[in-house]
Parts: C-alpha cells; sequence; structure tokens
C-alpha cells in the first residue's frame, strides 16, 4: 500500500506531458541511430533530450525538436540563467518549479547560506559554486557574481542562480537581470518563500489580521553601506496598524528599534527576531520592541535572523506553546 | 536515459526516511497479522501507516509508532488543520510541503479560485469542497468555514484548507487558526507563493532594487465592507522609493490612484494591473497610475488581480517584450 501511495505521489509530481516526450524517445530511437554514427554524438543527442524533456513537459514534442536536437542543443550553445528561490531553509519549502530548475542545471551559482540539503536536490553532476554570503557582506562582488553568470551562460551552461528565501525580495536580483539582458541572454525567475512568510507559518501567525494589521511592510537594516538606510520611511513604519519585517536587522537592531520608537510607534509594539527560521535549528526571541534587540544578541551568532514587528507577533510565543502541545 | 533521470529526480522528491518507514512496514507485518485478525482492521492499520510514514518521513519509525497504529491511528481520532498555501495559479509554484499536505488529506476545502490542475494534486479520494471566492465577497460565510473546519477536524477528518496565494497574507487565516485552537484542534501551516511574487517572477523585475525600492508593502484594495479601507496609511503610499503591491484592487482601483495622487505620490509613477498571473492565461496591462484604473477595466471579468505600483514596475512591458524574444 506503501508502494502504491508512492506511486500514486510521483505521478501527481510529475509533469502531465512527460509520457509524451518517452513515446517521442522510443519513436525517434531509430532515425537517432541512423543520422548520428558515432556513440558519443548519441549519448549527447539523449542527454540534451532529458534536458529539453523536463523543460517543455507541459507541451508535447515536435519535429522541430528533434531537428534542434539534431543540430546541437540549443541550451548548450546559447546557455540560460535561471534565478531561483531557495525559500527560507526547509528543503521542502522549495517549489516543485525550483526542485525541476535545479535538475536541469548544469552549474548552480548559490548563496553560502543555502543549506546542504537544498543543494543535494540537484542532479549530482551539476557544479555548485558558493557565492556570497546574505546578511554578512558579500564574500564575492556582486559584479563579479554578475559577469560570471553572463560568461557561463555564453559558454552554453545552463545556469541557477540560487538565492536564498525569493530573490525578488531584497535579492538584488535586478542587477543580474540587466546583466543577462545586457548580453542577450535568456533569464527566466522562479519565486520562493520568503523568511517572513517560512517563519510566520512556523510560528502560526498571520502577517495580516482584519482589525490590527491591513498593511504589511518589508524593509531592510543592511543599506548599501551595511549601515541602515539613511532614506527609510519612518512615518510608515510608525504606524500602528502595520505588520513590519526588518530583513538582515542584526548590526542594526537597536538604532531600528529606537528610529521606529523616535518616529511615534508605541515602545510596547510587540517584536519578534527568528533565527533560522523553517529550518530545524528555528530559534527565536519575542518581547517588546524597546527591548527585543537586547534579548536577539542571544541568538546563535552568523545564523540569519528576520525581525516582525506589529501587533500580529502578539501571541507568537503563546502559539508556540500550543503548537508544541498539540 | 529518460527513466533513469525520472528515478534521479523522484528520489531527491521523496523524503529521506521513507525507505526506514518501508522497512518497518516488512517487519511489522507478522506483529500485524497476529494482532489483527480482520482484514478490515488490517487494512485500517496500513492505511493509517501511510498517513503516518509521509507525515513522519523526516524521522524513523519507532515502536510508539506501531503501538500508536495499532490502538487506532490518532490522526483519525484526533483530527487535524492544515492551512497550505495553493501559490499565485501555475501548480508548478506549489511547494513540496503543499503538495505532500494534499496527498495526505482526507478533506479538501478550497478558495474557489484555486485552478483545478492544483486540485488535481490531492490524492483521488479526497473530498473536495469549494468555500468562498476571493475578491468577490465569500460565497460562504467566514464564521461557517470556521466551525466547518472545527467540526471536520473533530470528526477525525484530516482537513486541508488550501487558499489562493500564501494564506497569511491577506487570507483570512487567524480567523481559522483561532477557532481551531480554540477547539483544541492542532493546526499546521504551510506558506504559498504570494501573487505579487508570482507576478513579478512572471513578468521579470525585482520588487526590490538598491536606489529605487528599499521598502515593499501589500496592502488590500477590499476593506470588511468591500471598499477600500478607510484607515489606509496614506503617507505611507505616497513614498516613491517603495513598491506598493495592492491585492483586490479591482472595485477600488480608481478610488485608490486617486487617493495615493492626493497624497503626494506622482501621476506618472508606474503601475501594472496582473490579470491570472502565472496562469497559462496570465494578462497585464502597464501605465502611469493616474491612467492604470481605466486600462485595467479591460482585464478579463472575473479574474484575480493585483495591482503593483512603484518604479520597479517601469521596466515590465520592456521586460515581457525581452522575455518573449528569448
Amino acid at each position: 500500500m506503501l508502494g502504491q501511495s508512492i506511486r500514486a505521489r510521483i505521478e501527481a509530481m510529475l509533469p502531465r506531458g512527460l509520457s509524451a516526450w518517452a513515446e517521442a524517445a522510443k519513436s525517434w530511437r531509430p532515425r537517432v541511430k541512423s543520422r548520428l554514427e558515432r556513440f558519443a554524438d548519441r549519448r549527447a543527442f539523449w542527454a540534451a533530450f532529458v534536458g529539453r524533456a523536463w523543460a517543455g513537459a507541459e507541451r508535447a514534442p515536435e519535429e522541430a525538436d528533434f531537428e534542434a536536437l539534431l543540430a546541437g542543443t540549443p541550451e548548450r550553445r546559447g546557455g540560460s540563467v535561471t534565478l531561483v528561490g531557495a525559500g527560507p531553509g526547509d528543503p521542502e519549502l522549495l517549489t516543485m518549479k525550483a526542485v525541476r530548475a535545479l535538475q536541469t542545471a548544469t552549474i548552480i551559482l548559490h548563496d553560502d547560506l543555502v543549506a546542504p540539503e537544498i543543494l543535494d536536490l540537484a542532479r549530482r553532476e551539476a557544479v555548485r559554486i558558493a557565492v556570497g554570503k546574505r546578511g554578512h557582506g558579500p564574500s564575492v562582488r556582486q559584479s563579479e557574481i554578475d559577469s560570471r553568470l553572463v560568461a557561463l551562460a555564453q559558454a552554453g551552461e545552463t545556469v541557477v542562480r540560487l538565492k536564498g528565501g525569493d530573490p525578488l525580495i531584497f535579492g538584488r536580483a535586478t542587477e543580474e537581470i540587466e546583466a543577462c539582458r545586457a548580453a542577450g541572454i535568456a533569464v527566466e525567475i522562479i519565486p520562493g518563500i520568503s523568511a517572513a512568510q517560512g517563519a510566520a507559518a512556523a510560528l502560526g501567525f498571520s502577517l495580516t489580521e482584519r482589525r490590527v494589521a491591513r498593511r504589511i511592510q518589508f524593509v531592510t537594516g543592511h543599506g548599501a553601506d551595511g549601515e541602515l538606510p539613511a532614506d527609510l520611511d519612518w512615518s510608515s513604519v510608525a504606524d500602528p496598524a502595520a505588520t513590519t519585517i526588518v530583513y538582515m536587522p542584526r548590526a542594526t537592531m537597536s538604532q531600528f528599534a529606537a528610529a521606529a520608537i523616535a518616529a511615534g510607534l508605541d515602545p510596547a509594539t510587540p517584536a519578534l527576531a527568528v533565527a533560522n527560521a523553517t529550518r530545524a535549528d528555528q530559534n527565536h526571541v519575542a518581547a517588546s520592541l524597546a527591548s527585543i534587540a537586547g534579548l536577539a544578541e542571544g541568538l546563535p551568532a552568523g545564523a540569519p535572523v528576520i525581525l516582525i514587528v506589529g501587533q500580529v507577533a502578539r501571541s507568537a510565543t503563546e502559539a508556540v506553546k500550543l503548537l508544541r502541545a498539540a
């Protein structure tokens, strides 16, 4: 029965069109054999076929696919870049689309903080390269990452740029997208669950709430120079009916709290700092805005942290107790 | 080779611990046979075993699991509720965790707008019940949904409450979480890709940008009474360095634009209304804030729409052209 259930689930996970590609493989085999004499060429054909089948699983294979594969795989000739969101930490929070991208990549450029269990989802032969630590200043310069992406795609690689959380939320995606476009390279983006979404789900509360939180906002505690951004709109942070999430808040948390209070936010506003959200070693402290920074210093050094400020955080401590009891 | 590649991908998708459960099934079989005489009881044991294996795939099965299953499955006795994010539309944008929840559910209460292809990911025998249309006023009252969740879980069902996007972002999750907790029912939350994340990824731009968008905010165009919320913080919307995303904006878009402009936002600010984000029938219009509402009227009636306002939307039209050309 477990076997049956596994098969049913696998069927649901596999793209519907894949069986059409398997059929095509069967019917193309004699032609491939007659048109490609060398074993190595046939092997290359079928390797490219697999990549194409996964990439095009939503549609049926056509004669044009056969010809394109025969002419040399366009993926290997043109290369491509896909920005992929790795989610907050739990490998199960990757989207199915992200997993598929990892499994068609030939090279993966990933943030240092992406967990090994997530990299394990990629195909074995893919080359993995760590670039940059989020939240602690890049270990590789952004411009260098941009040029590497372009150079690898130009060399024909199927490149995945794997970023923690959602690449479109404080992921510096614009620089990479623009660099690729300027070089004429196709870019695809696969969104990811952002840390705030993961943390709230793990701690069991909603980020919006009819009565008390009709606006959510994401800001960064870490500007271009590593300082709290000078041009943050503090009146928007002072709004008592908003949920504010601060990404990369560690270095500037006490400054942030002081400035928010100075702008008019109640020092008693609930605040929650979550480290390693959704990972097995998730850890958090809950307090008032006025005292959160002191408590957050106790969170593990080097761990990625987010700060959630607003009435929605009020129930977090209680919620955790209930979840544990359940 | 396609077969090999499929197997490798399946292995990556399957929880690592599942093989330990398969081993346990083998070694427990004689004991189950001797302790449960009736075929129906053994069948029930193994059905519950499968659910438990998937739910506990990260850990190895223990003797306590055997005893609990033998005593009658706690899931069937206690029942549970899992709030699951269905993502913006593309079934591939569900997380692996969401797919797994759909495949262990006995009953699924879903928003009307959740696509049939997403419901297809659930196991065949699960009962599917449509409740409520997002953005067009609930067809089932929230309090009724709350009581149904509680009653079903109390009856021993494994209930999934499937919501479009992320249940924690304008998903009215708080009411459902609180109703369950008040009744002593275990609630789990699985986040989803929100419409804004999906739309930006599909159109190829980042929601944040170093120079022009250091703050993102999500607001709703649809308050408790279906009107534009009266207490929205308009000065935060008027901030030219923010990206503002309006959920359920259709009925109040011209009011929203007028109020934002009255609060000081440049009428020429780029704006983008996206219908059916990430679905095959995705559709969008791009314009200035001053003229977006008129154009958005042309979007398909009944389709879910989000409005994105800010400098990040400037490149959307151009980006789409590039993506198509690629």
